[in-house]
């Protein structure tokens, strides 16, 4: 019995089956078409576990000089576009397999002991997963370091702060820039807490209950370069944990991008008009020749969708399901593959775009004048002057519709109506009402005022490198 | 000025941009990959447009017959695969167009006459699902005609009707294919309504304020074979309404073919052995000779998760957005493809597969016989002799506990055994604690009673065609 | 046996029970804290039921008659809060049974003939769901008829339409409160559709099979004002369709409502201050005494969150199960209670906040004067002189960059400079490059022109009556 | 100006509204119904936040000690059910200080001096959140050791392990066991990591900008235990990152509950028999007098969909929120809530749970006889004599087709048979045949042999303490 039985499979998977798959089976089924994406970490994967039969007496020296030989030849005919991919044969794993036997023989024949392809897709699709981490925890670093630079650039400009939408308090725009840096660096941690979990080897876990080879799955984790093996061979299978937590930080920082970019839009906007992206990140319309859209940041916000919704699909393919692997997970890899490539596209143009970004100081500064922003000023300075915090805040209540009625600011307010709302307000309080005061009294850790972001830019600078 | 502006669209979207687009931006804006697959719905659209426009004398009649000729052509060139899709030029309305003008000049630049691609992207998206519809309206039909022949041939066969998967009562296996044949028309039913509302038409909305052309939309509408046009044109161009509630109706008819694969897959395992699938819908293992796995429906049921991701991306798309129409949308339609696609290939290798099902009458009526699938039928019984269901409850709990004791079934109970729970029991009792007894029994509309089953088997027929 | 054996539940569910269930399984598994809810629906299903099984001789006419006075005692006593409900009677039935038959002995034992708690609760769902389908009905109406109104009087107030939050083109503010009437007409619709697909009676279906008495099912449905009868046992006592498909119809109407406080939240924004909401709709902040925050729009757009969050849960809580009933459904019902009391209390605000907007005219005008509005009204003056569409709209860029140079609009420049763009351009350029002259242009079905909008809302009108 | 301003807020919220909130808005926005569950974490934040302003100087000692006593005396309130909650106070902050002033007069409307609501209710919701997280990690530990104990029972107890829900090979029941403690492990490090992250103060970011007070903000996040502070401000107030990546990490861990339930339920189910749960953990039917229903690990299979929905809204709540805090926010609090009692009850129940296993090793063992369990042993036992795994695969198959055809198992087989299918086959490959030979081949690290499951056993018992 020499002849390659995987080049059989066309007409039935083993002498057990008595007809073939039905062609529209095979299709559905299949899932060469996206996982051969995985053929990387799948040769990775193969020269380890054939180093470590050889190493154990499993297989022969030959065997594994034939099998690292076929496996070269693979890599060289998948990099060069020439490898034949057969639907006939599922998966990226048995394509491989199937060809290795077609080049070496008997060897290939022998790569599959002790492994099955439950263990040998989640090793493949975790030792994938890891090196794209790394890569999206290279982008997030890129993207931090594009924000920490227009933070610097413009820690002095004053942006009316806002919650609810309404003018609050002014802030520095490098303190609002830098808010998502921080956001973006709680992503990077999480995508490490993600790697940490995943970087384990469930390779010799077999179909779901080990195997009677005497296997060394400690000397395959350090040849890969894992943490450490899957303690549990049923859980090794069908655990898909790190596909969904993956998933969920992703999510996480898509919500990050979302807000980002609605603020890019609003800002864009003609009646905020506080910033312009670059051209080169902007469409026209097809009907309407004045516009200059912001594509990138609305299809980034809807992108959220996207990345969420994987999220869902994930969880809703691994709730309810027994152990040990079923067929549905094979469901887990094009959602995970449209996660990664969404991220790290968004990763990469958004670093880009960030640097593209032109600030309207002056535009941002008179808008920060329009909505009593620095009220709080007053109640403070009251509260310094000795009267409670919630008196302080009602009193400038009461002069704040005053401000309203006769449509100036508050700063505009000569001092002796302001004196009639508290005897003791003095001249000095025409410092805190400016938007500049508001912003330099705010120096608390954390704070908006200039001296606390420069503070924090050369945290963030030493922290990325 | 008789160049084609869209030729330059490389260099920059027009005179009022200073750069291009970067590559990076245009490969992540652009969507032509993916919405080519409109293009038929987009000539289609096209050609109605242009003959309103000529019909209301907007443009000529020899400019029609050019964008007429024009579109045939392409028509021809898409489907030969000669057509020369372009990146630069982002979607499919604007290769298109492009085209159009390269083949017949100044008329191909009239087409856009009164039209933006914000109203003509709606409508080609309509226009495309409602096509879906239709067809997967036609594989529904497919599958429950499936269902009712299974249905049909097994009436008589006995299965453990199960409550909590506790063995509850026995039911006819046709009469649970029935239950199938029930959600799926409801599917279809909602299907239709989707239909119904999605087909009025956007074209008209132009941008997202109406045109200052006379256009006809009602002449549109009917060419396209339309029931209405969109009242409102800032709705016609923002509304996503359609992808959602299609996506929740295929959500909810993936969930209907999420629990039909559950039951094939539990009833496929040894331990229950009710059915065979044949092999041809089945596959063997990479390492376990012995294996023949239900991938069809695993497969299926794991594919639940990735429509129902699709749902949650949607409704998260839209989630918050302002009129009226933004770049968000854009990403309404590769959820939208991926489940129309999904959908269509499930439901087909369903109904095939229904075809493919061996029942085993023996193995269900064996595991009926395990539950005391008849208790209820005792306590009708004892309700009959005059006690209020409640007592009547009670006491075949005792009876039961009795028949656990001796390791027998309720009908293995000697009528001495039996009377000493209640005196009024009489030989006849057997007659109702048998399988066969208890499924005649149940002869109420919607029952499980054979001769319920074989009436609903005419209804359907009758109404499936 | 004349005890009352539901009184003996806390001891053990039947003589089959070796031990009471724990207290904290009781708590865990017991739904009369929230299914209480049901009770209405749940006495109106048991008098349907029993005075049909007086009507098919089933009970006596002095069992009905108990009953019927027993549950009118039991609504009294619910009504007037003195009714006891037991954690230990585990839900709305148990509890309502239990009093019955305490109230009137053996015929309260006696309803429970030929039903059982599993097509018993999906009645009462039906029945409650119904009837707040109604209720949104006219709540939804209420929103629409204040939407008109503001419409109405708003018609001629010219709104700069955005697209990409860009200006666009100018539109009428009640064009664009019109845009909502659609959506939320959409939603009626849309219910109206849950409706007639929910409004089927299960009852009859017993606990999976149907029942060996001789039931009337479709008397009981006309007596509950039901369209027809479940015809599937298994179907009726598993299907949850209902829920999901009201959610969703939900979960749209509120990312409309989402959409909506988006715009109003930017519109109240001191950079827009398009509109003014009444003070009884906002809230100010503890710490900063000028705020006045739109938190009713805010809060209902974070609510569309909670209502797709239940859409999600109740997906995953149907994936995968197999037939007939599962404990699972129990978790149908928080998630509708909740779905239910969001939306009703969101329309309800949202009615009432409409009539307390105040619209700010002049800040809108302004607005639409600052984007080149009307740029796309040149391009198709120009096309009415004779150019095709894709030249007239590369002739207004060219336009539109040398106004920016200028900081004029359009309708700023001298027609000596216009002309150098196309000497076609004549005087009456001036017309159309006038936000009035943009406005009533659009003069199509469904465009923003005051005419049509006008033809719209007496339409609307017509309908809400 | 001594009055209560807070006490006029049922008025108007200060001088600068003209009217009080409606009755309706009041509901429908206020929190304290809900958040009132916050109060010990509001009243810990508050006497650290006035510990820290009298350290820094900004009250008096007298005021700390007022407000220590009053908060105090809040505290007994409380416990003691006597405190008045008001809705026309909005949330338990409000409540917590008009009450305060209300007690200790000026001192107490000192306390909000350099606090906002908005950094105080995001120190509350973490303070909270980190006890409970602590909590679930005591009922994780709880759940682990009991399933540690029944697997230390059960090492040697022969269960069919299955992938696709078919036989594949012999599992120690045990070692099923501890594929669940793998699983539950994952969760509680993934807790440990989202309270690392958690653990940070917002406190001393007040509105979104920080505050013009000389904070001490590390000695409040000492005081605390807080492993530090929040570095922006405008993130403090706006991040809820923590409450979905807490919900993510819950509903994973539900999913992994959800999977241990679906097996429970199939092993409870009559046609494998292969466990009994506590009648305590069970109920019965209304109708079916037979029944006992596994109705805990149903409804922890349905409260899956729960937490899923709560993952699912709050990402929906989160996405494209521009900074700094927004109304919408509020909405964190009830799925969070509900996400923390589900997940705790569930966990303690489990725990409770699986110690009322009772396991039937018969039935496990009939059932692995079922499939050809030992298929695998077979190709290994050739790949031993020599033989290429794919081709042992091959013969294997061979061999279990005509095992099917004879109605026997493989160890049924006599020698001779075997033996036509590979002639070095000998008489001991009947110990590799049988299911305890299968078992103790499978000896490596992670596999099932008894051997490895005891050492697992004995790591967890180290690792839980």
């Amino acid at each position: 019995m020499t002849q390659n039985q995987l080049d059989k499979k066309s007409e039935a998977w083993s002498a057990l089956f008595s007809e073939p798959m039905s062609d529209l089976v095979k299709r559905y089924t299949a899932s060469v078409f996206f996982d051969k994406r995985l053929w990387q970490a799948d040769i990775e994967g193969s020269l380890a576990h054939a180093g470590m039969l050889a190493a154990q007496k499993i297989i022969g020296a030959q065997d594994l000089a034939a099998i690292e030989g076929g496996l070269t030849q693979i890599r060289n005919e998948i990099e060069s576009g020439t490898f034949d991919w057969k639907l006939d044969l599922e998966d990226v794993h048995l394509n491989i397999e199937a060809r290795l036997t077609q080049l070496v023989g008997d060897a290939g024949k022998r790569l599959h002991t002790g492994r099955s392809r439950n263990d040998q897709v989640a090793t493949d699709v975790r030792l994938w997963l890891r090196g794209e981490i790394d890569l999206i925890g290279g982008l997030l670093v890129d993207l931090q370091k594009a924000l920490v630079d227009i933070a610097d650039k413009n820690v002095e400009v004053i942006l009316p702060g806002f919650t609810h939408l309404q003018v609050a308090q002014p802030v520095s725009f490098g303190h609002h820039m830098l808010a998502y840096v921080e956001m973006f660096a709680r992503d990077a941690e999480r995508l490490l807490d993600v790697r940490r979990r995943l970087n384990r080897l469930p390779l010799g876990a077999a179909a779901l209950a080990g195997t009677s080879y005497p296997l060394d799955r400690e000397l395959v984790a350090r040849t890969l370069g894992m943490d450490g093996v899957c303690q549990n061979s049923l859980d090794a299978v069908s655990d898909r944990d790190f596909a969904i937590e993956f998933t969920a930080a992703a999510s996480l920082c898509m919500v990050h991008i979302s807000r980002f970019s609605e603020e890019l839009i609003l800002w864009m906007s003609q009646n905020f008009s506080f910033i312009q992206i670059a051209d080169r990140f902007t469409t026209g319309s097809s009907i309407m020749p004045q516009k200059k859209n912001p594509d990138v940041p609305e299809l980034a916000r809807g992108k959220t969708g996207r990345v969420v919704g994987h999220l869902m699909g994930l969880i809703t393919l691994m709730k309810g399901q027994p152990l040990a692997y079923n067929k549905d997970n094979q469901e887990d890899k094009e959602p995970l593959f449209d996660t990664v490539d969404t991220l790290k596209d968004t990763l990469r143009i958004f670093a880009e775009m960030v640097g593209g970004i032109t600030v309207k100081p002056d535009a941002m500064e008179r808008a920060a004048l329009k909505g009593y922003a620095t009220a709080t000023d007053l109640a403070d300075y009251l509260v310094k002057k000795g009267l409670p915090f919630r008196d302080a805040h009602e009193t400038v209540a009461h002069a704040v519709k005053a401000a309203i009625s006769h449509q100036v600011d508050l700063s505009e307010l000569p001092l002796a109506v302001l004196q009639q709302f508290n005897p003791s307000i003095e001249k000095d309080v025409y410092d805190v009402l400016s938007l500049r005061g508001s912003l330099n009294a705010r120096n608390v850790l954390g704070g908006t005022a200039p001296a606390q972001v420069r503070a924090q830019v050369a945290r963030h600078r030493a922290r990325l490198g």
